[in-house]
């Protein structure tokens, strides 16, 4: 909505308004503008502000650069105590920007070597200096990833971590509220991807843009879809003489895809928790064989009754059950280990694991019906 | 984790844990545990502590009061910026309780009246009444829901809100860190229970929990199969006189549970930022039709010509093609609106709207492909 109503504005106006802002909203907004507005924009902002700006921008999104504030609460190394509570004083309207933050000490190169707790600063004399009382601060590389200031973040209490570039010059500061909006919507953006909704899709959207881009998506499924039908073309001859057959597939396909599924989305959770590493495959896969084990007896059995009672044929019951007990098995241990195969390529799994898993086990599912019903048929008609 | 440690401990010495931990935590662990071995604990430690806890316990997960620490950093009325000076020094220990807290006054009843700002306290005298230079302070009720802090947090750049009882006392504060963490997790269980994977299922538990709770929710979705299977089963006589259907049965299907998936995963999303309401079926109905339209025409023009090419017969295209545009307006619709649908009358969503909306698109899916193949079926066959 920011960038909307800044595309509207002339570059001076919208400089003005810009300069009302954190810079790590200033960031995103130019981020999301075409480049001639917003070299248009930055050209009419303060040099020092633009600068910032530039920089940010530069970082990737899902970076402690990238989710910082480029205003830092900084300090000299000669500065005292009174000096904070002058800036305390002085610095009215930019105060709310440092929320968050304790007074860093940076020494000429730039470089922060210190942080007073808020406590120091309390009860010490005005005239104290800020070297004496600072702590040495823990610092974050500005390319240091979502996952890892997280992990900082649960490891120790602070509200603001300072962040540097590889020359150790501080550049910024990220909070652990920026970490934890990221992370919420990283995780709500996951939950999107999964059905194949890219791009934070909302309502609002131009109608185009959003049946677009779910399309792209769709059609891709079609292909998938295919191949795996291209089985039971394969047996058309069987399907013909038990036609009953044809009414168990779809059945077949949908309960080993909720399976398998299910195994996906615990997968997703460890590795969001960090509890699983994409080398995990073996324990990962151990673990689902014996829920597949277990749930593929119950359901099968629980479908081939179903199938027995409904058709009148016991064979046709047996055959529906062993396939969907086997492809239980088959679709757990394909929905545990798919998404630590696709992070260990460097896939994104949230998009891609569910239309690989369902291929895989429509195919499976089609093949065992079809292939045991042949074996059976002279049981079956 | 905590909780099995403290399990295998006897009650003095967990007790003697507990009473290192911060209130919330004592509450999490005291909450997992059986009654007797609660009860057991909770004598063991100091009588106030005690009684923190269990009021802890008594509230909802996720309203302020499942969510707050007990532990308020609170004055009274007479003290002054000295005494909370002092209580920094002295506190040495406690200290880190209050993190994110300002000091609260409070009045003879327990009712907070005011809130002293950081920047109050360093530019003051140590000699000023805290009541001289107190804001009244925003509070929230401890009955307060999760999407309620969310909105407050987003409001108030505050990093924690007093919590109140209906009789105004102050009960303890809930911190920004504490609703945002509780939000994470939230949107992460969201995930899991769409697919029916229900109270955080980690490959940690026990086989015959995660099996059981697995199949639960898989048992149900059998009964829902056989309910959309039954409209395959009543047509089988168009089937067994046109058997290349059967192929395109599963496709269809899975095509249109993917597109009603789609409607659905961004209707939450939207439930989720608020940004639609139980009562804007209408709107949202309206806005998915019209990417119904779209991407059904798109897609069932691509698996028509697939059809078409796949087995020969034009109108073999025509039929699926038709069924699969039609069904994919349908599916939509159902995604868009069943979210809205369950959160009106009480159910939730993230369970049961994948289960409704693939059993209703099934059913309607397989209907519209049989009942117009029957209808053509003198140029089918």
């Amino acid at each position: 909505m920011a960038v909307e109503l800044v595309e509207r504005l002339e570059a001076g106006k919208a400089a003005e308004i810009m300069e009302e802002l954190n810079s790590d909203i200033q960031a995103d907004v130019i981020g999301e503008l075409d480049q001639q507005d917003a070299d248009a924009i930055l050209a009419e902002m303060d040099a020092q502000e633009a600068a910032d700006v530039r920089q940010l921008v530069a970082y990737d999104d899902h970076t402690a650069g990238g989710l910082m504030v480029a205003e830092a609460f900084t300090f000299r190394e000669s500065d005292t105590v009174g000096a904070v509570l002058h800036r305390f004083v002085t610095e009215d309207d930019d105060f709310e920007r440092y929320r968050g933050q304790h007074p860093y000490i940076v020494d000429r190169e730039g470089r922060p070597i210190g942080v007073v707790s808020l406590r120091s600063l309390l009860t010490s004399r005005r005239s104290a200096k800020l070297t004496d009382i600072m702590t040495k601060p823990v610092t974050v590389a500005a390319s240091e990833s979502l996952d890892a200031l997280q992990d900082l973040f649960d490891k120790y209490p602070f509200l603001g971590l300072p962040v540097v570039e590889t020359n150790g010059r501080l550049v910024g500061v990220v909070s652990r509220a920026a970490v934890d909006d990221a992370a919420l919507e990283r995780a709500e953006s996951e939950g999107l991807r999964r059905h194949g909704v890219v791009g934070d899709e909302l309502r609002s959207m131009p109608l185009t843009v959003r049946a677009r881009r779910r399309l792209a998506w769709l059609s891709a499924n079609v292909v998938l879809n295919v191949i795996a039908a291209s089985v039971i073309s394969a047996y058309e001859e069987t399907l013909a003489a038990v036609i009953a057959i044809a009414i168990f597939l779809p059945m077949v396909s949908d309960m080993s895809g909720c399976s398998g599924n299910q195994a996906v989305a615990v997968t997703m959770r460890e590795l969001a928790l960090g509890l699983v590493r994409p080398i995990d495959m073996a324990r990962v896969w151990g673990k689902e064989a014996s829920v597949g084990v277990i749930n593929g007896v119950a359901l099968g059995v629980l479908i081939g009754i179903v199938a027995w009672i409904w058709k009148g044929s016991f064979f046709l019951g047996l055959v529906i059950g062993t396939a969907l007990a086997l492809n239980t098995l088959i679709a757990v241990s394909i929905g545990g280990v798919v998404p630590l195969l696709l992070k260990r390529i460097g896939q994104d799994p949230a998009v891609a694991s569910g239309p690989l898993l369902t291929t895989i086990t429509d195919m499976a599912g089609f093949f065992l019906v079809l292939s045991l019903a042949t074996a059976m048929m002279p049981y079956l008609i």
